[in-house]
This record gives C-alpha cells, structure tokens and sequence, in this order.
C-alpha cells in the first residue's frame, strides 16, 4: 500500500473540518448528524472516523483551530512598538476571522458556527474546557498588550489589565453574534465605534 | 364562574414565563418539551396553553421582556444630565439584568437562556424579528446617547452615532456569553474594563 503523505493527511483533515463546519453553522449542531458531514464531504464512513470519531471531536477541532487563529494575530499585535490600538488590533482580527479565513466560511456562517458552538458548550464540558483554555490565552495575550499600552503612555487608567482584557474580548464576541443574529457587522463599525469610546473623557464628569 | 382578576391573570403568565425560562436556560430550547414547562410550573395543559400556544411563544415573551427592561434603562439613563458614561450605564443595566430581575433566574442561567435564544434566533425568523425590534430599539437608545455625550462635551470624536451604540450593544452581549460560559463576569470587570478603554488617547500614537 502507498504511503500517505503528511500534506495529503493535513489536506483531507481540513476538507472534513470544512465540510463539518458548513453543516454545522448551516443546521446546527444538533441538526446534524455524522452522515450529513459524511455527504458534505463527499468522503466515506471509513475515511472520516479515521480522523474524527464524534461530531464533539469534530466541534472541539473547529473551536480549537478559531481560536490558534485569533492568538496568532494578538501574538504578532504584541511584538510591535507601540502595539496597535485596540479598534485598529480587533478590526485586524475580525477581518482574518470572519473574512473566509476559517475553513473558506462566509462571515455570517462563520459567526453562527461561534453561536451554535457557545449553546452547545453549555451542556459539554469537554467543549467547555476547550473554549476556556482559548479564553485564558486570550486574557494573557490582552493583558500584556495593556501593560504595552501603559509602558507606551497610552492608557492612562490603572484599572486591572485583566478587567480590560475581559472587557476587549467581549466586544469582540458580541460583535460576533450581531453579525450572526443581524448580518451587517463589519469590522469599521467596530473601529469607529472603539475610537469614539477612546474619545471619551471621564474624568470631565463630575 | 367567577371573574378572574387582570392581577392574578399577569401573575400566572409571569409564572408560567419563569418556569420556561428555567427549563431552557436549563436544557436548552430543543431539550425542552412544553410537557417539561407543565411539569416545571406544576399547572395543568389547559392552563398554560391558553397563555401560550407554543415553546416558541414563550421564547419570543421572555425575550420581548428582556428588551422591555434594558430600554427601560436606558431610557431613564437618556433623561440625566450629564448622561451617565457606558461604564457607570453598562454597570447598572447588567446588574439590573443579570442580578436576579428577569424571573428570578441566576446571574448565569440567565445568561445561559440568552445564549440559547440567540441559537434558536439562528433558524428561528420569528424569535429573529423579535430580537431585531429589540436590537433596533437598543440601537436608537444608545446613539441618543451619544448625541447627549457630545453636546455635554464627553465625547470627542465624530465617528457615526449608530457605530458606538453598536459598538456598546456589543460589549454587554459579550459580557453576558462570557458569563454564560465561564461564569464570574462581575459587572465590575466591564466597568472597569470601559474606564481603561476611555483612559486611552488614540491620538498620542503615530
């Protein structure tokens, strides 16, 4: 029997997680059933259990692979002096997530899959671990871009890094779910948005 | 027979919608059978379904209940001067919603059923054209808002109105899909996250 190269392995995997991902995002996690990934695919039974053997394996692949993604482009934010501001870093990220950048999936399918995959971490706790160690790199990774900001002389609260990083994360994801629930999220609204707030003066209030 | 008082017809529907409510935010939508809201609630099927015809009747009311009391927040924050900056505003609608108002659920079960709806909104175009007149009202409120920050000198960028307002709406739905699945999103932590975030001078940078 031929031997299969490491690249045709990784391709196949990504075409299984692709066609999963679309299914999902399409009819939901419940909705869908192995067969339907199986047809999506265009693949057999055999070829698909080789690589995953549940769709919780399937969801957790996709999950873990969104986030990889999104660590990457803070990582990168991080090592530049001064590190880019936050509406300009999270219009970055939404551009390279949700611009077919996650298994060639439209925006809105894109954000629905994060939808579906949050209701159904509720009730996984496999899937719940997975999406906590992502939320815990990105915690990090903000963190650290606030003691950046600090060390730049651009933020000038003393607040907790962690609390900014906590709140950076949820604009993020709920832009996500505007944009899965409404459609019409893209990223300038989100940078305009995140400068307008930067432009606000607290202090002044009495 | 005797007549049945407005007082005690209200109060059986806000039963009812909070037996609901822990059902779902519990085991979710479709885990949810409307035998379980019965037993839940402890009322015959006659009794309930005479307020409700349907599982996605009593989604759509929880969520228009929702919305009723985060616009009605917001619309007492729009008539102080100055109003009240999205740190301090943000603080108290989560707390409002979170802590206990919307039938007495938990601050995390409550944000558990938001998720869940926001799942169902995905194939749902009703319970989806609930929340868009939800939205949309939000959208409104908020970028009053931003008008009234101007004029009172808070905010000094001139990015468009409905951009921040989107941008807010944002940052709480994912405050509360953090609490949904990590727990512990105290409001404190947005509170001040958004003051960081406000301490910022885009302008400093290159």
């Amino acid at each position: 029997m031929a031997r299969v190269s490491q690249e045709h392995l990784d391709a196949r995997r990504r075409q299984i997680l692709a066609g999963a991902a679309r299914c999902f995002s399409g009819n939901g996690f419940h909705g869908t059933s192995m067969q339907d990934v199986l047809k999506e695919v265009g693949l057999s039974a055999g070829a698909v259990y080789r690589y995953f053997a549940s769709k919780e394996d399937l969801i957790a692949a996709i999950a873990d692979e969104a986030f990889r993604s999104i660590r990457q482009a803070f990582e990168e934010a991080a090592e530049l002096t001064p590190p880019p501001t936050p509406d300009v870093l999270l219009g970055r990220v939404l551009r390279r997530v949700i611009d077919g950048q996650v298994y060639g999936l439209e925006r809105r399918t894109c954000a629905a899959l994060m939808v579906q995959v949050w209701a159904e971490t509720l009730r996984d706790e496999r899937l719940a671990a997975t999406l906590e160690d992502g939320y815990t790199g990105m915690r990090a990774a903000w963190a650290k871009l606030v003691d950046a900001y600090r060390a730049a002389g651009i933020m000038h609260s003393d607040v907790p890094a962690d609390d900014v990083a906590r709140t950076m994360i949820a604009t993020a994801q709920g832009f996500m779910a505007q944009e899965a629930l409404f459609g019409g999220a893209e990223p300038e609204v989100l940078e305009n948005g995140l400068r307008g707030l930067m432009s606000m003066d607290p202090q002044k209030i009495s």
